[in-house]
């Protein structure tokens, strides 16, 4: 059996994720590349084996033995990455956005096609067991058609007010990740936005020109309703949980909590919050979306999450940040 | 001490709840009339030990011997019934709601404002163990300034076409209910509504102008969200959940189950469905209500649920129903 | 149809529960008559249409009118009001246990079988419908053949250490429920006892010659085993539990608790306490035997809870008496 | 930093573990020989960048470069790997059990001592996260004295009769995991043991001499009770849990589920079965026993779980199988 060749680019906090998956986890796969500008990253790659370190990405993607590259760079590269690797003739694994313009967005994905390689977009909660496991339900036909979807979506605090300038804010940096989750379990797409929000967390957000808290409902083409809150500090921890009311019956998924332990005592019975870092969290998550990518490569089919699925989660995020300033249901036809 | 003497106008669900709990619960309470134009309500008046029954509401508030009634005629004689009460004098418990008329709702409350007696209505929600729970930790602070509510409120299934027709829909009949809790809650006015729904349960309920899912924003003066959604169907039950996210914690309440039974077998872990009928449910909140009642007479305080809650919940529901009817955000000044 | 006509005897504690539900909840039934040493005794009947009070059993016994009669004294009455009762020929409902001495109870029995009326002895917990459910689901086979059973049963804090000299003790007076259950799930018979114990909450309890803690082991005689663990004081409150380990599954219920509510802060996630007043935990119960009763004498059949109970849980606490005293296993056949 | 220098004996399902833990997640450790009869090891040490496999133990123990060794052998080898390693002056982590025979251990502990090399036994639920929380609960004194504490140890499927035929049995190979537990939050000794047993699961598990399902009862020295239910078959999956009752309060751990789903229809409501690959429930606690091990190599501290953990654990293991057999109470005095 070939191994598949991958090169990473950026090894910072996901691409080191994906760095130790690749190379503990998965016999068909070996990592044979990494880029990073940081002079730090021989010793990460000599702990994993790694022979070539290049700095420049050019390097990596002009690697004859890559096949495959994980784009793990600061989203402002994220697009070019993309367009030097499809030209390039590699398979592609991309960390989500590709880019905040939706323009930007739908050239890539004119020259990805031309290129005719693969694309996948991290959008990894769809790989997380909890909600890979409301979605199968779902499609399944567990609950029959889903008439209302409840996302909760709240981080255990806000990033550096620099993270939210440059991010694209709530809508294209936090929520996004729930719009492309409601699109995932719904299996349709959105027509209608609308959304309202406040500055609760920091004021600063505010001056940012962003909020902190938001409640979206989006109206799908088959009338499904979803409705997300977000809130960029929550307390106890980070909150993701999910919910789907069908014709007969519910299901969704609770939070993952730090450990099962019970406290009882005179002023109640008490338990463990909700883990809060997100690579806790979601850890899982990353390893199965590589697994799916890997097989994705092997059987020659499309990846899970693709361009598409980019493009739309786009969309609605901006839709939403138009219904909020205009405080009006926006369609997204007004958007795409 | 002196038992403050009860008459029921309407013994029918609401009004035998009434009846028991102030027979057999309050040791200051006593019931010594009844007016019903059923002819059964001579056995129900004797097995509770109630001597006088009318036939006709006037007889009852005609009666010298009565202080206070307790008003569970259908909701068409509401305002009527209040209106008669308030004129002779008497102190006026009301189920809810007083009239689907906005105007209508504004002269009753003008009345018994010139009358000078107490009117409480019945939004037996608040006195639900649960919500109150809820509503203390939050008025206590314990979560810190509320941002976002969430209420989930889905009945286990439609009441027949026609009820639908002349309760005044969704909003006005089911989801009143929640706009009081949420009110409750957040203890603040509101200042703004979303409203979006379809009808997916029963097309029937669509021919009757009505729709039977929805989920609905509110924004609160001081900027709180509020997020209802609301069902005509839940396959798995009676759906009452609350939860309130706050600058510094979350509080709520789940479900109330038929029992605490668990089964574990091969395919999973299995429990008791929520408790469907809302007599059950809310059994509780009936006697609190009630209680609540008597102390407000007999400490001669204003009531904790006023004719002002029954004018704020209604415009809320009116405004609900025009934003899904014109598909647009929709002021609460556009309607009071 | 006729109602049956019933006299209590004390309306203490739950002489009044049985009361109030035989007067307010069942059609089918009425109370005729009381006896009480209590003067207090009129207020009482009063408020519930009750016409005769009577001082001594006795009267209450030949007061022809009275068809069943409801033993509340206080225990050392039991065997000797249930000997009268039955000699007069009255159907019997008798709070447990019916004496502290096997002799004694098995004398009762004998009379009342020769007198041919019913007994049912109140071991409420039966009739919980979290207990109910429980051993529904052993009895249809929904967990397979029980293997290990196990019951917690812990109160919220120790009675007055008059009562505990004169109650038996841990074992007989506490205890005694958790047997009747654990012979209630398994449908069997014990064979074998051992318990082990110690006074840790109080050693005033010690020095009455009582332990306030035990985990006592019944092996049933297909081999089943049961755990019961009993401590006189938890701090948390009245904790209830029963879990049935069986060939193809588990089932068994959780605690009652005082609400709903949930409360998450930086600290962890918050809950309410179990009930911790067995009146409150067990109040379903109440109704429910008393329900059982009433339709056993309308379609004569032996009522669910019979004297062969109440020796039988007597006898598995006197076996683990001895089993502590001795310190070894005591077979049920030195007992009986 | 000087890194630790690690080798492993044997490379099977618990070897392997350890393997990817050192190399993958531990700076300040490296593996440099591992030895396995295994002819497939060598590509397993390609994958994890180990240079040196040998056959035997004895050319492991005598390289000089090897510092620490873990011994992950099949258990008969465990004594004699122990001498050798401890005779060769290295650091010892070892697999549970030291040996089935107390003899034999104490020997092994002697030649250990007299080494003065550290040896650590892998009681590795010790550091599973849930009840290493329970343990230091109860070590802060957040429930007070521990009164009753009860484990639920219950395996999803029993293992070949040929491994209970040679591993001692369930209360030497399966129990002795729950008695080192009941040690670990009680620390303190026990004094007595009741036992009792049946054969449920399967006939030949009989045949082989063994039981497949108990109840243990512990009595400590300070009194505490402890009591353990064991099955070799639980139909639901993999059942772990503990619960410690103390004179304020109580805490404990439930089970990890497979997920974190719910699902809720006209049934039930459903979720997810715990975990049952003890590979998966216990995974955190391979890392963390190692993560504890290489802190005392650095710091030169004694071993969180000594040879003396080892001894007591067999002890108590050894009293309950004389205990079942012999139908008493059994003194631990009787066997140490």
């Amino acid at each position: 059996m070939n191994k598949i060749k991958f090169g990473i680019a950026g090894v910072g906090r996901m691409g080191s994720i994906h760095l130790e998956n690749l190379v503990t986890k998965f016999q068909d796969a070996e990592v044979v590349a990494i880029s990073d500008i940081n002079p730090n990253t021989n010793a990460l790659a000599q702990q994993f084996g790694v022979s070539k370190v290049y700095i420049q990405f050019e390097d990596l993607v002009n690697d004859k033995e890559v096949e495959a590259v994980v784009i793990c760079s600061p989203t402002d590269f994220h697009a070019n990455h993309i367009i030097l690797a499809a030209k390039a003739g590699k398979q592609i694994f991309c960390e989500k956005p590709m880019d905040l313009s939706l323009e930007t967005v739908k050239e890539v994905l004119d020259i990805v096609e031309e290129a005719g390689v693969k694309l996948m977009i991290a959008f990894n909660r769809r790989f997380d067991p909890n909600f890979t496991k409301v979605q199968q339900m779902v499609s399944q036909g567990k609950v029959g058609k889903p008439l209302v979807v409840k996302i909760t979506s709240r981080d255990p605090g806000p990033p550096p007010i620099s993270y939210i300038k440059s991010s694209g804010g709530l809508f294209l940096d936090m929520a996004i990740h729930d719009f492309d989750m409601a699109r995932f379990v719904v299996n349709q797409e959105v027509e209608e936005v609308y959304a309202t929000g406040a500055v609760f967390v920091d004021p600063e957000i505010g001056k940012a020109g962003d909020i902190d808290t938001a409640v979206t409902t989006l109206t799908f083409k088959n009338g499904t309703i979803a409705v997300i809150d977000n809130c960029r500090k929550a307390a106890y921890g980070y909150d993701q949980r999910l919910e789907v009311l069908g014709e007969s019956g519910m299901c969704g998924s609770e939070n993952k909590l730090h450990d099962n332990h019970f406290y009882y005592d005179a002023n109640g019975i008490h338990g463990a919050l909700p883990l809060d870092f997100f690579m806790d969290r979601y850890a899982d998550s990353y390893f199965n979306e590589m697994k799916a990518f890997i097989e994705c490569l092997k059987v020659d089919k499309t990846p899970p999450t693709t361009g598409h699925d980019g493009i739309m989660s786009l969309a609605i995020g901006l839709a939403a940040k138009k219904s909020l300033q205009e405080n009006r249901v926006v369609k997204l036809s007004e958007i795409l």
